[in-house]
């Protein structure tokens, strides 16, 4: 099984996977925890380029989207497919649903460009994807706290809000896949609530 | 004009290149020279991830091609379009060609997702291709004497042989665009074929 964890900044993301992992080791299982941009010393190489503040030089929309598939390509080669294929579950922070809410809502990139980078170079989808969704003030105050931001989080409320409002369409053209979880509840009850649905997967 | 100048490795694009650029600048004209991957400091980084040797993960081919047409897209928007509306001649040591001789012809990767990344990702293509051709075992002792080897350079023959003959099928595809240099040539002698072409344009 493929999960992945989807959100804004600040809602809860890390904690939720955490717990999620742990109750699946507790129960014996083969888990893998990856995130994304990332989740290979090659692809963490790219999330740098990706996160960097750079103040000379301004990273064009369509250089931003595909130094992510690059690194989503690497990442799905080398982590991704192998575990699945070797019966393990995979839990990942952020999938190609943040291109889509980053990139195409965010950015206003078009559909199109991501539909295409989606159907040639990514091969496996989610099984289930949770949707950590809260105010978008409510995180980047949790966002600050953590200490310096980088090149996404230094976006505007506005920019967040059109991500928020993208991973709502998917959440309504995807039901059955895309779950939406009230991430202003604590953290057990947030994690009571992913587990409910994945139960009911 | 927009000018670009392919060929594997060590067959003497950089020679060319500098005397094309000496030529233009002697006669008045506004000239930029560049090359790919790179040509800005954001997709010289990316350069740097291409051509870096590394023993411990392998670059997927997707993840290869991605990272190229990243950086293309960060050149395009930054240097070449902007460089081309102020009525500068370009010179760019290889291009979305390269593309197709290295990761196509060479890699065998699919030439449907190397088109869809040229017609969404590359909004200008060049005026005139230089293919600079010779016998691949003659670049790769030129290649040799420069020093420790990249990533590329340190393919067996036969991959550039492949190399050169995705060229070769470039050129018979777009004979209004690339023309093909006698790369065995002196030096002098490649560069006055060069100009007789350019004139010919």
């Amino acid at each position: 099984m493929f999960i992945s964890f989807e959100g804004t900044e600040g809602v809860g993301k890390t904690t939720l996977i955490r717990r999620i992992y742990d109750d699946f080791i507790a129960q014996g299982k083969e888990v893998v925890l990856t995130r994304e941009p990332g989740g290979t010393p090659m692809a963490e190489q790219i999330r740098s380029l990706l996160l960097a503040v750079n103040h000379e030089e301004a990273m064009c929309n369509d250089t931003e989207l595909l130094l992510m598939y690059a690194a989503r390509a690497q990442h799905l080669a080398q982590v991704i497919l192998p575990a699945l294929e070797a019966g393990k579950i995979v839990l990942c922070d952020r999938f190609t649903d943040a291109s889509f809410a980053y990139q195409c809502a965010g950015r206003g990139l078009s559909e199109a460009k991501l539909k295409l980078l989606n159907d040639n170079f990514v091969a496996r989808m989610p099984d289930v994807t949770f949707w950590l969704d809260a105010p978008i003030e409510l995180g980047m105050n949790r966002a600050r706290e953590r200490g310096a931001l980088d090149r996404f989080e230094q976006e505007k409320v506005s920019f967040f809000e059109k991500v928020r409002s993208g991973y709502e369409t998917l959440w309504q053209r995807h039901p059955e896949r895309v779950k939406r979880l009230n991430a202003t509840q604590t953290p057990e009850q947030v994690f009571a609530q992913a587990m409910r649905e994945l139960q009911a997967v």
